[in-house]
Formats: structure tokens, C-alpha cells, sequence
């Protein structure tokens, strides 16, 4: 049958996709390294190359009021439900060219591949390219996907970047409608599940000999934004006992995090911004303003060290006689992936002839925005160099990229043929 | 004679010298708090009022090619040596109104009075509005000061500033020509002595209820800017025991410089500026940069202190796997004051009624760009607040800057009368 047919031939996919990832990266903030933040006019750029992508591979496509790219390759009844395939687009500074792009162009090179064929699904694919998840420009992240899951909170459109420009002003320039992106929100009576694609951004992976792994669950963050203000002095003429030096308190407080954190198996914390307004050389620092990130695979084990961290907060602020206000911008629970999905993508890595890895994700990823909405999993590809993210060293192999696009085919073909938990009775695999 | 009428007569200087602190504090580069630094604008317009006050009291002015603004009280004889009061009119960011100026405003009423009076001294009275102490703008100090005094370092005009402009093109650009700056040097055998009249930015004089002191010496200054490089990775998938952190690494060493900097009487070691660049809240920082600052009243307890910090940073480098480079941009010797000008300025305090305070100076002040080329001396003036400076929290009262005043010229007249050591017979203050 045809769709079998689009499973079994192939070949290639790998190549193109590091040929369109690189594309990508040709649009950058920075003129050293890839940076593409919400709605910056690279963002743009980038944006409207995906929907050339998509329009040339035959979907149907539209960019959305939240930014978000959506090509869907539409089934023969309108009225079908929707798989979504999905990633984003957006970048941290300095970032890698894979983090994201790479699930939005596995599932574009697999409508080509549909396409090429002519074959159509019983159900929709929409491939969507969310605008943001990482958080850079707003402090806030999953803007796209939560567009989408109908957990878009309104009030950020009030948020104002580094150079006070709101959400909503920034949404506007770029000619989108502010007001239209709670319309966005799916509905779960249309959804046939959700898959994404991402590199694992880890070690674990590489470290084990296996080009992919399906995601069990993703950990849950919490995250806040923290000032602390002392008192700014001479840097010549205040004795040190007299100090209220906000950025040595702020450096307890690092190293408090660093250590607490290393006491659960899943759990990371990190102080990722670390500013000291107007500071100089020869000033007692008065202020410092710092962020701070912390996940784990189960919301109890976060919570505890979330819990120390703030009891630690209220003895710096009292040692050091100095105020630590202390502001929580996000908490997303753990999410767990769906047992149906997981098992899906499983038998497709099986039917590659490789061992099927289940990992828990500690970056958080979009789809956790459509955890309850419908089922969610996700598959890791792995990551070169140690399994370094977020960075300009960030690595995939071609050959990596071709079993990621192979295992989501034959899911989806599987899926098609109804048969979502198991492999054809022969073990062969159908890419 | 006509010399002590000038010191006999007087009054409402000190409310003077507010009014005028208040004027100059009108312009700043910020719209909250008192910010001129090297050039901008807001320093142009500065100096444009200064040289206004100048020829309003009578003195032949001109602005060098340093932006210093200097305004000679000329002698009768035109190969007369200058006696130097000096001290500059740039800030650091979010600073007091005193820091500085007030030395510039003491002079300047000084030689108001003297005009009024139509007194003419044996030597000339040059005073000088430095244009840079503070080292903000180009992280390099006493800009100003080091020209006058032959020690300015012409390396230093290709130093660029935060927006990437060369001192060199910032001087040109405010009409200045920078090679010139070389030429302004004053030779040894022109000068009579150098005075700097100074707020103590401590607490000393405060808590012992003294309006002025006589400085003794003054804490030398080494400066370093540190660049910590370590692994950039994401938040959520590095585990905390993998991680190459720049700002943990940095926390490390602000601890370090606190601890290590508590153990001298005078030492003290300040982090004033720390960044962790394209810091992102889901980013372990794979960079910060911080600046260091230590001082001491001799050189020997400030440089054990640096080996300590730089072996410190040679552990912490190797413990944590991050890369630590070091650069010193300054180093200033401690310098003794003058014991001549030193004794002259403690007999016109103890003529005003005031013990003489002897007391060093953490801060590092203009008058040690003058060590070894004239004598030196400083009178510091007494700040409220706890003693706090370099903060819009820095305060003086109109009364202690009257005193300061009737010292100055108390001591000029003593200088004039050629007896440099000592009161007058009865004890009679001439003020």
C-alpha cells in the first residue's frame, strides 16, 4: 500500500537536514554565533524560510498570531483529527543550530517524503514551528506552544524586554494581532496526539552507543527572578566588616544552589544571569540582580530543594544585612510522557534494529504545554561533544537526523495503520 | 597687611559651596542619580560651568587638552611657583554631589575671597578641576591628574570604552587634541606644593565628632580585570557534578577576596563589577567577568593579600575545570603625605579651635599623581551617613565645609607669610 510505501523507501533525509539546519543558522542576531530571539526581525526571517519549506513541500501553511509557523498536511477528511508535529525555532545567545530546529525539520522532511509518494493520512499531520521556548527575550518561555495548548497567560503581553518594549508592542510590530492569540488554543476533540522530535541536549545517549531514546517524562522548573540590594560604599573606605556587599551575598547564594542541588540524582540549579546594575571597579556593589533555574524529574524532589534554597535566602538577607526579594516567574510541573505514544515510538526504534533507551528529559520542552490536552512523547536524538547544548559546540550526525526521521515515518505509519503499540509481526521495519 | 585681612574676614562659605555642588549635580548622563564621566556631554557641560565660575573669580582659565579645567589666582611675579589646589569634577555612576568637587569649590571660594579682598599671593594659585579620577568610562583612573603630574600613560588613548569608542576618538570628538595631553606635565621647580581638599568617604571623622582631618597617607591601589571562561551547557541536562560553571567559579572567588581582605586593619578587596555575558535564565554561564580592587595603607599587606587571591584563583581554576586569566590594569603605590604641608594643615586646623586628626586614606585621591614631583597633602572633611560615599546617599553639612574653607585659607596665608609650620605667636586663628 502507499503508505507503507513511504516508510520503506527513503534515504538521504539525514543530509538535508543538516544542509536546512545550517541554512537556518545563517540568520543570526549576533554577528558571532546563532542568536534568534522572539520576533526580532531575524526571527522573522527565519520564520518566513520555514514557511517557504512548508509551502514548497505542500502543506497548507500560515504563520499564527503568536509567531508560530503551521504547515499542515491535510488528510482527505477535513474533518479528521490532527497529529501534531512539532519543535521551535526561537534560540538561546550564542546557541547551537539543532536545539529545536531539528524536530521542526525531521517532521518537514518527512511530509516531503509523504509527498513525494502522493500519499495522504487518515488523520492530519501539522507540522508546527513554535515562535518561542526558550525564554530570552520575556523571561518567559513556551510562548508558541502555549499559544497553541490554550495556556497563553495574557498578562505577559504587558512584560517588557531589556529595552522596554512590551510583548504586545513587539507582537504588533511585527504585524500580528495580540488579542488573537488566546483564539489559537486547539481543541482536544481535533487532536490525534502530539510528537516531537529534539536532540536529548545530554550525555546520556552518547555515552551509551545509541543514535535515539524515547523520552519518559520531563522535569519540572521552577524559576525565579531574585534582587538583592546591600548598601553601595567606596570600595577604598568601608572596612570589611562593614559591608553590605550585594554581590558576596549574591555569591553565597550561588554556591548554596550549587550545592543543594547536587543532592538529588535528577535535580540541577543554576544562576544563568547575574548582573550588577551600574556597577564599577571601585564601588561597593549596592545591587545585584540574578536568576535561578530548578528542575527535576518529580515535582517533590524540586520543591524540597526549592524550599532549603529560600530558607537559605532569608539567612544570607539576615547575616549580611541586606534585603533579597525573591520573585517566581514560571512553574511548569513534571510532566509524564503518554505509556500509548512511548510505546509507538519504541517499536519504531525497534524496528531499526536499535535497543529502545527511555530517559527522562531534564530541559523542558514544548510539549509538556500539551500535557492533559492530549498524548504527548517525544524522541531524543543524540548530541555530539559530551552532549553539550545551548552553545555553538553542539553537535548531531547526519546519520543521527536519518534514524530520527526514520523512526518518526514508520510511527506515523504505523499510527496510520491503526496499530499504534506494536511492530509488523516480521520485526521488519517498514523505512 | 592685606594677606590676613583675606583669612580675618569670611563666612557663608560653606552654604556657598552646597548651592554650587547643588548646581553642578543638575547635570548627569542618567536620569536617576548624579552620573558624569570622562567626556560625554553631561562632563563637557560640567567643565563649561566650572571655567564660567573661574573667570567670574577673576582667574585666567583654560580647559586642556585632558579636559582638565584649570584657573590660575596669578602672583605678582609671573615666574612665581604654583601652589596646586586641586581635585575632579567627574563621578562615578549613581554618585554623592561631593566626591570630588568639593575640593574644586573650596579652592574656587578660596580665591573669591582672596579677589574680594584684592589680595595677591607670592606664588601662583592654580586650580584644577581634574577631569577624570574615578576610572569609569575607560577603566583606567586619574586621567586627568596623571597628565599635569607627567605620569599619563599615552598607551591608554587606544583603551576603548564600553560602546567600543577609543579615548583617543572621545578626545578628539569633545575638540581636544590627545597629543597634546603628553605636553601638559608641570616641572618640578614651577610647582610651590600640591593640596587637595577631599570628603573622607569613611566614617572616622564622624564617629569622632571632627569636622576635618590631616591626612597621612594614602592606601595604594591594585586593580585587576578577571576573565573566568568555563563550559556553556543547558540548565536542565548537565548534571550539577558535570559542570563547568563561570559564575559558581567567580562566587568562589568573591568569598575568597572577603575572607582574605578581613584580615588586615587596612586592607580591604572589592568585586565591583561582575557580568555573566549573554547570560540567559536556562544557561549555565560558560563566562563571567568581574573586576578586582585591593587596597591597603602599605604596599607589603596589599600585595600578600593579592598572592593569596591569585593562588586562590590558580585552585579554583583547577578544581572547577574553568579557565581564569588575570590582568592587572592598575597599580598605585601607598603614598605618605608631606610632613611640611601635613603640619601646616594641622596648625591651621588646630587655629579653627579643631584637634588635628591624623588619619590615612583608603580611597585613592589625585594628590598621589603629584608623589615625588611636589609635596603633598590632603585635608579630608567629615560625610554623614555613616560616612557613606560614591552613593546619592553621600552628604556634608554647609558648616564643615565652612571650616574647610577657613583651613584652606588659613594655611595659603601661613604659606604666603612663609612660615609653613607653624602658628602664629598668640595662637590666634587668622580666619
Amino acid at each position: 500500500m502507499a503508505i507503507e510505501a513511504a516508510a520503506d523507501a527513503g534515504g538521504g533525509f539525514g543530509a538535508r537536514i543538516i544542509a536546512l539546519a545550517d541554512r537556518l543558522a545563517q540568520w543570526s542576531e549576533a554577528s558571532d554565533g546563532l542568536t534568534c530571539t522572539y520576533l526580532t526581525s531575524t526571527h522573522r526571517a527565519v520564520a518566513a524560510q520555514l514557511q517557504e519549506w512548508m509551502v514548497s513541500a505542500g502543506m497548507a501553511t500560515t504563520i499564527d498570531a503568536a509567531g508560530n509557523v503551521v504547515g499542515r498536511w491535510a488528510a482527505a477528511d477535513p474533518a479528521a483529527r490532527a497529529l501534531l508535529l512539532c519543535s521551535h525555532y526561537d534560540t538561546v545567545r550564542n546557541a547551537g543550530k539543532y536545539d529545536g530546529r531539528l524536530g521542526i525539520l525531521v517532521a518537514l522532511v518527512l511530509v516531503e517524503r509523504l509527498r513525494a509518494l502522493g500519499v495522504r493520512l487518515p488523520f492530519h499531520l501539522d507540522v508546527v514551528a513554535f515562535s518561542e521556548e526558550e525564554g530570552v527575550r520575556f523571561s518567559a518561555s513556551f510562548l508558541g506552544s502555549s499559544a497553541l495548548a490554550g495556556r497563553f497567560d495574557p498578562a505577559l503581553l504587558e512584560r517588557c524586554d531589556a529595552d522596554g518594549q512590551t510583548m504586545a508592542g513587539v507582537v504588533r510590530a511585527a504585524g500580528l494581532d495580540p488579542a488573537a492569540i488566546s483564539s489559537l488554543a486547539r481543541r482536544a476533540d481535533t487532536l490525534a496526539g502530539y510528537l516531537e522530535v529534539h536532540i536529548e541536549q545530554g550525555p546520556v545517549l552518547l555515552e551509551e552507543g545509541l543514535p535515539v531514546g524515547v523520552v519518559s517524562a520531563i522535569a519540572g522548573t521552577v524559576r525565579r527572578a531574585i534582587t538583592i540590594t546591600g548598601m553601595a560604599g567606596h570600595a577604598g573606605t568601608v572596612p570589611m566588616g562593614r559591608r553590605h556587599d550585594a554581590v558576596a551575598a549574591a555569591a553565597e547564594l550561588v554556591l548554596y544552589v550549587e550545592r543543594r542541588c547536587a543532592q538529588g540524582a535528577t535535580l540541577v540549579g543554576t544562576v544563568g544571569r547575574l548582573t550588577v546594575p551600574n556597577g564599577a571597579i571601585n564601588i561597593i556593589p549596592g545591587r545585584c540582580d540574578l536568576s535561578l533555574d530548578v528542575r527535576a524529574a518529580d515535582d517533590a524532589t524540586r520543591d524540597a530543594a526549592m524550599a532549603d534554597i529560600e530558607g537559605e535566602i532569608q539567612r544570607i538577607a539576615a547575616r549580611r544585612g541586606v534585603a533579597i526579594e525573591s520573585q517566581e516567574l514560571q512553574r511548569t510541573p513534571a510532566v509524564k510522557c503518554s505509556p500509548r505514544l512511548q510505546s509507538l515510538l519504541a517499536a519504531a526504534v525497534s524496528r531499526q534494529g536499535i535497543v529502545p533507551r527511555y530517559l527522562p528529559s531534564g530541559a523542558g520542552h514544548d510539549a509538556m504545554m500539551f500535557d492533559g490536552l492530549t498524548d504527548v512523547a517525544m524522541l531524543f536524538v543524540r548530541c555530539g561533544n559530551g552532549g553539550v547544548s545551548h552553545s555553538p559546540r553542539e553537535t548531531i550526525t547526519a546519520e543521527d537526523a536519518e534514524v530520527a526521521v526514520r523512526v518518526l515515518l514508520d510511527a506515523v505509519v504505523m499510527m496510520a495503520e491503526g496499530d499504534a503499540t506494536l511492530p509488523g509481526e516480521d520485526g521488519r521495519s517498514p523505512v
